[in-house]
């Protein structure tokens, strides 16, 4: 690890300057950014491996390509550190991960260099096609660059971009970063594909065997002539990267990506021949240059501030909605031989480790295939079994017509466990704060949020018995309370938890950890404004508890909802849904909350009352009343 | 075409019974089954060029494999026609498609040989994949079998099935459907690439190239053996299914899907092996056996009622939403050369046949791929395009988090035209009535319905001149009015539209087309109530006529809210959350309908008056106004 200061560093402020610095110096650049990112992120959090394994890679992308009219985008972007740092943003970059700081992932908000948000795998191959399409129409030679990881190719989204490359990619050039890793470890047979590949038993074990066959065969030199023939014949199909090749892009590699002049070569190559779309595979290692980080870097993914020389990390607190969502999963598969378990390149973040060590065939990691992970949870609770999926919030988002066409519509009892449900610290497009609006329309779906970890283990168990399809939903972190396994008031369907009863003018309705900001609300209100309130654990978003919302309606005079979710269309938009209506002011007509047959629709509209003259009737009943 | 009765088909009324029918008589009864769907669909209506063309196949896979263990999955399910009749439900599907009657696509409701819903494409190999791990687990010997067209190849799901078929596929059959169309020609790369593979240039062509070369070379019969070996090394990467044999699944194909004896052989070889997953590959036609449909597979893809024995179809009417979209979008290309049109295998019945006759550059037809589709939008607009995407409102769920990550996170200017959003005829599958739901919390988006084929052109236009993100419904069909261009009051961001005014205490908002259901309301109202009423059409579900709204709060006793949407998540909640406001008994506190940057969460409360203290001082302002 050498730590010398080069000097080179604060020079590359920006592509041009870089490209100043004579190319025998890079390698002394990026040891300069690797020791900056690493004493950053020490510092400040972050993302560390990933960012650690792609300096050699970011140096050479800047220095080949020509980012006044190439775009570069990294996929999910959370090894966009270098790139940031060598685009004007070395003393903001210090600021990483802080408000109004430099974000950690890649953002237009922050530099021209950042051509859009990222931070949700898969979407940097459609994106840069669309930029690439947009070339082609505008007549501008721009290049759009996807930096992708071989963990993103799982990804319905990257797989459909690849299929569509050859149509409009002719300004396309995609890097596949390829870590061998995906994450933790070998998922999917695409990843076993690339390992093929790369470990080049492929071509060039058949071409040796065949050379070697040819050298035994009489008359020899003679044959040398046909087996080029031979060669030419075949060689397409023996190529390393014959998938890709079969869809229409080129295939290159693969290349070192830690040696900076290979890397030079590949891309000048690139940027000069026109045989695009492209892909460049390229071979890193997580966490290069760090022994820590390089000896584990799935620890060293995503981290807390740490300690550079020791390479300590905090360890891992079990007082949190993860760590009790695990410890109650594997109770569960214990006791039941149908619980399974499914996650989408998150078992270890969402707790499910130590149950995938106890009962390995009982948990599925499908890679980052959401949707995959969503639908194969769909056929495995029609072949009777009870899965269990754990996703974060942000992430659901990519499977919604999963839950709605492969569970929600058969009621199929499937759980889904939604960590970092709420807001999280890494921004716009990692907060959990919109999965209640898109689910609370979906008929047969059962919503809940616990307080506590205890109440997480709970509901889980609740969810165990119905058998209908329930999303839970928790943040990240804890609640505060100690996870005890202790038993609260038991969970009922559809029924609200009064904690603090009392008979004043106000109700606060809080849902999962927020009942504790509520308490605490309440104690202000008593201290510092003589007020006191009743205060109210929600439990369930859907169905809400119509029967309190509606006694709170008439006896008090106030009710407030508090939630870790946006103001639209969860616990407050569930309140004002049957609010409105008590008032008496306000009557909707629309589709039922549950599935609507087929037929057609005048027929379904005699059946629901939803004619003219069926509203109408409806209508002047209410206002004669 | 045999019309002559065999008398098999009464015959065949459950798996078990049609394998007692003799092998050589299987294509009487597929001729009996084709005539029996054929007559049935010149009736009722439905898909019929997809269900002809695997008539066979379905005989053939019911003879071969055993239904009352094994599973068929018919990806989409709009060829599942001869799969219900021979399951039991040839009188039932007299009443295809109507209220009560024989739903179009496979429903658990009707039959056990359907085990799942299906509707949108790509769920089948997922879902059988699930079936196979769960018959795995349970030491089941069932198999699961998914029948998927070459169009659905394209599908993110599909391929995320294919990547994790080898782990847990052992009980894993695909039937790849390829009947060469792809909904309406070549999409994709995936397609180019299985009709290279069945012309087979590929694998013979090599295959005689090298033997003509081998038969030239002194010694050849020597040479022979050494061939072989040579052969046997390459084979595997020239095999014409090598992309799926390095998925680690088993190709098998192509086969003639309508010669019955070829299928058997080939699923009998299957069901005793256990080389799986595995596919095969089968060429099958659509609209097989009726000439009408064979030779125009995409008009007879889905029909109304028609003439069997003329097979003219209903001329396509004018008068819709769909025909007014197409006519507008090809007016805005016309005029502005940033315009590009995207649809996800929906181009004509989304309307844009003609612009993309007329502009074949700019329309992107990417295939059954709408998260492609919106990302890929993303990415045009990104660098300065103006894209339309064009979706159905029941298939745009499946692009939930490509609208959130890679078009309202970038507050990029995409405009979405959701066709048949409302209640359609095919059942809960393809209600388009949850899209307001999903994206009325998404921040930077504007939500707007037209009720005419006029206004739609007006909104058009009104988007295009918009700085964001902008979805426009419209249900399927017309609203009934004339599409004449000429132009209603102007579109005013976020203004309702007073269409009748009324100084009665009741008000009634509609949003879209139901606005002329309201007026018809109001006139049955005042003929048989001595009642009326303001008419209101919304125009804005997003961002909702505060200021109306309240002004009807203050000024009227009542405020009835009528769509074509679930009465959840949309209009009817977006009135209700201001009611509630208004009426000051509700008060929500959650995360602000704008993106929250990162930073600490604590950080986050304080800047967005979230934290504790800060809720107890408004909670006390507002209790002592």
């Amino acid at each position: 690890m050498a730590k010398e200061n080069s000097g080179w560093l604060d020079k590359a402020d920006s592509p041009e300057k870089l490209k100043s610095i004579p190319q025998e110096q890079l390698p002394l650049l990026a040891n300069e950014l690797r020791q900056y990112i690493l004493k950053t992120v020490a510092c400040n959090g972050g993302h560390l491996a990933s960012n650690l394994g792609v300096v050699e890679l970011t140096v050479a992308l800047h220095y080949a390509f020509d980012l006044k009219k190439d775009k570069i985008i990294w996929d999910v972007s959370h090894q966009s550190y270098a790139h940031k740092i060598l685009t004007g943003r070395k003393e903001f970059f210090s600021s990483l991960r802080k408000f109004d700081g430099c974000c950690g992932f890649q953002s237009p908000l922050e530099s021209e260099y950042d051509p859009c948000f990222a931070g949700h795998a898969g979407a940097a191959i459609s994106t840069c096609l669309g930029i690439s399409a947009a070339n082609i129409a505008n007549n501008r030679d721009g290049l759009a660059i996807a930096v992708v990881g071989d963990g993103s190719l799982n990804c319905g989204l990257s797989l459909e971009g690849l299929n569509n490359a050859a149509s409009c990619g002719k300004k396309l050039v995609i890097i596949l970063n390829d870590n061998r890793m995906s994450i933790s470890g070998n998922v999917g047979a695409m990843a076993s594909y690339l390992h093929r590949v790369i470990t080049a038993r492929h071509y060039s074990g058949v071409k040796n065997r065949i050379k070697k066959f040819i050298d035994k065969l009489p008359g020899h030199r003679t044959m040398l002539r046909y087996i080029r023939k031979i060669e030419g014949l075949t060689k397409f199909a023996l190529l390393p990267g014959a998938v890709f090749e079969e869809l229409g892009i080129r295939y290159l590699g693969p290349v070192d990506g830690h040696d900076i002049p290979a890397l030079l070569r590949t891309f000048e190559h690139i940027r000069t021949s026109d045989e695009r779309p492209v892909i460049i595979h390229v071979k890193t290692k997580k966490g290069y240059g760090y022994t820590p980080a390089q000896n584990d870097p799935e620890s060293f993914h995503g981290v807390s501030s740490f300690d550079l020389d020791s390479g300590s990390l905090k360890p891992a607190s079990h007082n949190n909605f993860s760590y009790a969502f695990g410890y109650s999963a594997l109770e569960l598969v214990e006791k039941s031989n149908d619980v399974v378990a499914i996650s989408a390149a998150m078992i270890s973040p969402t707790g499910l480790a130590n149950l995938k060590r106890s009962f390995p065939d009982r948990v599925f990691d499908v890679g980052i295939a959401e949707g995959h992970a969503v639908t194969f949870a769909g056929g495995l609770a029609t072949a009777g079994m009870r899965p269990i999926v754990a996703i974060y919030a942000t992430f659901i988002q990519r499977a919604l017509d999963n839950v709605f066409h492969d569970v929600c519509l058969g009621d199929l009892p499937v759980i889904f466990c939604l960590d970092r449900a709420g807001l999280v610290e890494d921004g716009p497009t990692h907060n959990g704060i919109y999965d209640l609006s898109f689910f609370r329309s979906m008929p047969n779906l059962i919503i809940i949020q616990p307080a506590s970890e205890n109440e997480l283990r709970q509901m889980l168990f609740f969810a165990y018995n119905q058998r209908h399809p329930v999303v839970i939903r928790y943040p990240r972190g804890g609640s505060g309370m100690a996870f005890d396994q202790s038993e609260e008031t038991p969970i009922v369907l559809g029924k609200a938890e009064i904690v603090s009863q009392n008979n004043s003018d106000i109700a606060i309705w809080a849902s999962g950890a927020e009942l504790w900001r509520a308490l605490e609300i309440n104690r202000i209100l008593q201290e510092k404004f003589q007020l006191s309130a009743e205060i109210v654990n929600a439990r369930f978003i859907k169905p809400l508890d119509h029967a309190l919302m509606l006694k709170h309606a008439a006896e008090k005079q106030f009710i407030f909802t508090i939630e870790d979710h946006s103001i639209v269309g969860g616990l407050g938009s569930a309140a004002a849904e049957v609010l409105a209506e008590a008032n008496g002011k306000l009557h909707s007509f629309g589709w039922p909350d549950h599935f609507i047959p087929h037929g057609k629709p005048d027929i379904l509209r005699r059946q629901f009352g939803l004619t003219a003259d069926a509203i109408a009737e409806k209508i002047a009943a209410i206002v004669r009343q």
